[in-house]
């Protein structure tokens, strides 16, 4: 067991386009950095497929943790260092779940985490908890610290100030991305002033308070994170991309279940079928991997799987209208039936996808417990709820906006020859949503 | 043969971080981004390794690409439209050789190049010429278009004043790239005012000539180029990584030649190791094949080959010291000896790395023949050669900067404990470099 | 009577911060640019008295005018040119208006206008009308050309177009002041992407519409102007100025009124005394001048006025509380009474402030006929109001936010002594507000 | 005499577009700028003339301190704290140097300084020793304090590290200014990596030096130092306002001097012409109170001063040529002879402006002692002067760029029409410059 605290001989830097620098003095952060377990993250894309509608979103999870705890390491040691309420003692353990909160996930998790029914929250516990080079580094500390870093992550941590700091309705995660992701896309959505963020905010009891001074900073974050989900997180684009994607994964373990005789075999993706992913099974799976069978697939014999590859490799996407399943449920239905009559598998060819958000949310007891409310700390010392303070915020507060959009593969239906009629039927029914 | 001045209904943009937008309004424009051969750049990083130093570095020649085209447009339709020496029928051959240029690039091409000998520019030829998506789009315009396509890329073209417009010391290639790749790594070097340098071109004759106004624009280009090239593009630690790669490729290539049972056999390397490379094989090399095989190969019986691989996904690069080739070639020598007795192969594990870069130069006949000088075009309506009017520019200009580097695994060497001595040897002769 | 689109032999541009650059190729343009009533407005402070609470904010009304007239420009030239409802022969009408909108603005002009009754417009009207260097510019174009311009200004053209232009919710003058008062400040409000909206500018008969894929960067605008109004414009330091100011124009009109002999005369205010200010009067007030006799009246013998002007000066502004008219109108008349009983007058030492703003409002017939609303033009070729489309605009549409702060000297409070009771008894009424 | 140390109960911070905020935390900081000495610095701009050139720059003096002190601050607690040749004792001295660098400087002091035969570090010196508001803050520490701040200013003071963070060849003042300068105008030149440098920044012994791994942000601010010098500071347009400013100062002291009956007096100037300024004669003169002064004279009768004082305000500027002194001397003379002959007074109406700068300059003992060299600290713990490891900038290095011109009033020649002959002989040895 070693002194955490043991420093560089020389503080290490990274230049990052978000922050400046990312500044390292502890050894144990650059250790961390250096484990293959974090080096992977940098196959793993942030944005997943949005890089097909946004050319410029080719960064990585790498970048992003990075950021955060860069983030956390700013709020710790330029703001919090002194407070009465802030325990000195949780400095390492905080900049360690920062940096580590997003290790368990794999690529375009999205995607995967539906068909497969994955959950990169639980990778991220065992590639800490586990036999890893990360936990190597962590256990230096001492033999609970892993399990500790670990509870931060899943939100169990006793201490819920430093829980607060990464996981919360304003925490250094959501502060990093929203600005990394509008860096690289290149959107003018994203900016707020967080260094103003950080100022005014203070470790009171078990949570993080902002001084109401900084009020409209906060309201600007919250516009900020609207803004981003609608403009970028959610682009109809980006979701059909995601669609494909799906589809592909849903036919391959289809094919496999079918005993298809692969030209190239799906090796890795084997216990994903079977449903006892390992963690070492789990950490070969990156996006090159994902992306060399795509490339293998596109000369399958089975025409399905085939086209969808190539669509996802070339960015031959799905179009889109916009869908209202409680008035139009029917119509999707008897747009199946004249899909199968032409020949189109709708279950691969015809898919609803929706998006919903709700912006910011006050404490409904029993309802969304995780949705810890953001309190202002008012001149007089008292907290008070941001909604109450705010009436831009208030106004949105509580509205869960949802859309749903209707994806098809447009370029077969007008290439689509044989039956002249049938054709028209569908083509004019999708001109109707 | 259709008209390629076909618009789009509607103009096409896309959000570009370093642009704004880049703009499509011509049909055959947006055909040529849709095709299969175009998409591929989204799979082959700009910066080849340089994300392992920068790790913002992750775009790709896709962005790039895009950006030289929306360079080009800006300056045919914003500055160059109704010019007197400018012939507004090379417009959209411009346009599509500004997009095509990089077509031909592989992954890691530095590396790939070197070692196998190979050119992007042939390939770039062939994919544009040969029978390809893009080759069907550009035909639409005439038979001989993709000729003419290719001719300007090759710089072969007899309009060099469109040769000059992507090919030249200050073109759209370069000023897409420095203002690029200063974006996604963070730098603050490689920012100079294009909008400035873009209002003072003048067509003139057969190349782009710069009004003198603009004279302290086009400095701080050169300065940004330079300060780029030695603080990015020539970053010791980006070449480390660089040298493994190389490393990698020649392991696998002597392996193959010597019938080395790989688990993993190299079949995408194939015609590489045997010099018959056809367009087919090499459009299906891509960073995500490559990164798959250096995954498997992460578990080969080969120790070299093995090592290398995980140094390279894990980023365990190379440690490095100052090299004087002049004076110190004995000494390598003698490295290598003890490096052999040690055990540690000193083909793969010690390696000599040079970076050289020219910032600029006039004409000197005969000897860089493509150096063609920056001339200004003075008040009085002569033109001047830069270096001539800025007393900076004629203090850098010619002068050749040139830096070695020996690098070897400080790891292997610190963890070697066979034979005390030697490997103290080792270390003081590396300590001298 | 000239040629109205004589160009320029050469573009002329002015390097803009906010804009890149102000690129001027009209002749009319740059002879406007050059007359002695415009350049007067450099010295007009943008921000009057913001500059006190954000020292950046120095910035003069003449780059506020160039950067209308250069927005303007853009959506003529780059936007509008050839689309159909869009008159190409209202171009050079729309620069002219959009150059020499605040041509009428006096320094400090919020106070001044309060104080004597003033109106801005008024004088915009005169300058282009009267005997002037802009008139006789304007006049080449044609007799009745400054008449028009004059209209468009004043919304009482026959084209609303035009006048939209210049004159609506979301305007060139309101996207140029947002982002160029964000620039100067340094706050992080007041981005929003403005190229966007300008791309999904429409004309439509006489108003200008939005294509609905831009809904988003409408919303942010319309974000940004909200919290400009409650970060920047209506900060409660800059309205502490604002007070004081107010205050000294008033002493120095009651003064005047009443025969005080001046040491310095206030020869440039009389005709604002009395009520008969001429156009020629009114061009010699600018900021220098207002400075300079504040600077001369920090010596003369009416305390009240010396220390007000002192006060401005040197920045020892009055403090604030918040204070609500309805319930506490009784305490402040208590005050009132208090300060006049410590011999502090409170008709220049306490002062009442408020500010008010409707973010965005839908048209309400006979209300507030000006708001005309924003329109969005949705793919289906129909127009639908912005807050029955985005659930943020709708949100706050209509509400009226409103905010009143109680003036006063606190060194004075603190620094009297002559009747202890009586400062305890004003300090601790003050402290409840 | 009480503790400089004493801390403002709340962190107070302005906000700043150029370094995002300035902190302030100690009392007797905040207490500096709350005096009317350095309120003053509100009403001087920066960069005197250069608005009227690049319309941005607007800002003042007292934005340019804030930044020096911040830039100060950060060096000192982010970097130099706890680094052995620092001493913190020196804190505050440092902080209130930095500070009140420029205090005393009048307005357009370009111009008052060679007119006036003034000095502006005299005037500083003044201002911080005799009675004013600043002094007695800084009495506050001691009774030497303000002396020290004196000498750290005129670079007298025992500890050169101290007087080295604000005068050097990289010091806190230039490194503000470039940026700031760069950020109003709005020119893309004067961007470096600040936040680089100051990192590799070590106090050692007695002055600042630079870690070696810094070298190329250093060489970046070099570049962007001698850009700003020729692109702004240098801007023939500026040295034409400037040129016209001297004149009008000439003219009135001429005027003065042979008793000229003005109709508005000099009042202010009075002690300047006669060569017995008070500290409280200078401390009245601001931008102001000179622009009052030139708006009066465009009545006078004297039509020289009449027409500069239009000039000036209107900004019609002189023309200008090349000019060279070593040949064309004698040319210089026959035109003035010429002007004389038509009647336009050559003193006032043709002038020569020279600008000089050496952009980096090595030690050169007995020369230019001031211009310390830049060292950097090697890996090997050595100093290295900058230019033997820049090339880039040995090439500049010592290297004096020089600049001439001659102005004049070309209009005044266009309108000129009593002798024909004599008009074209004029115009035509003009265009031979």
């Amino acid at each position: 067991m070693v002194d955490s605290s043991i420093k560089l001989s020389e503080e290490k830097v990274f230049k990052d386009p978000v922050h400046g620098y990312v500044h390292v003095r502890d050894k144990l952060i650059w250790d961390l950095i250096g484990t293959r377990e974090f080096q992977r993250l940098r196959r793993v894309k942030q944005l997943g497929t949005t890089y097909l509608t946004f050319h410029g979103a080719e960064h990585s999870r790498f970048s992003h943790s990075l950021g955060v705890y860069e983030v956390v390491r700013q709020i710790i040691d330029e703001v919090f260092e002194g407070q009465p309420d802030w325990n000195e003692g949780e400095r390492m353990l905080s900049l360690c779940a920062a940096l580590l909160h997003d290790l368990g996930h794999g690529p375009f998790s999205h995607s995967f985490e539906k068909v497969f029914d994955l959950d990169h929250e639980h990778f991220t516990k065992k590639i800490i908890l586990e036999d890893t080079e990360v936990n190597r580094v962590l256990r230096t500390v001492s033999p609970d610290f892993p399990q500790r870093v670990a509870e931060v992550i899943s939100k169990t941590y006793h201490d819920k100030l430093v829980v607060s700091l990464i996981s919360s309705q304003i925490d250094a995660d959501r502060m990093d991305y929203l600005q990394r992701d509008a860096y690289f896309t290149g959107v003018s959505y994203g900016h707020f002033d967080m260094q103003r963020i950080m100022r005014v905010m203070r470790p009171k009891e078990d949570h993080v308070v902002f001084k109401s001074s900084g009020m409209h900073a906060v309201e600007d974050y919250i516009m900020s994170r609207y803004q981003m989900y609608w403009q970028v997180y959610f682009h109809p684009v980006t979701r059909s991309a995601e669609v494909i994607l799906t589809k592909i994964l849903q036919r391959v373990k289809a094919l496999f279940r079918d005993d298809y005789p692969f030209k190239k075999e799906p090796v890795h993706f084997r216990s994903l079928f079977e449903e006892n992913v390992t963690l070492q099974d789990y950490l070969k799976l990156d996006e090159p991997v994902i992306l060399y069978y795509f490339h293998m697939w596109e000369e399958e014999e089975d025409l399905i799987l085939r086209d969808l590859c190539r669509r996802f490799m070339d960015r031959h996407l799905f179009k889109y209208v916009e869908f209202d399943p409680a008035e139009q449920y029917r119509t999707l239905r008897e747009l199946e039936e004249l899909f199968r009559k032409a020949g189109i598998n709708p279950e691969y060819y015809l898919a609803v996808d929706s998006s919903s958000d709700l912006p910011y949310d006050f404490y409904r007891p029993g309802e969304e417990e995780e949705r810890l409310p953001i309190h202002l700390l008012m001149p007089n010392g008292e907290l008070s709820e941001l909604s109450r303070e705010s009436s831009i915020v208030q106004a949105i507060s509580g509205k869960r906006r949802t859309d749903h959009k209707l994806y098809y593969p447009e370029d077969i239906l007008l290439d689509y020859s044989e039956n002249r009629e049938l054709k028209q039927q569908i083509l004019s029914i999708l001109k109707k949503f």
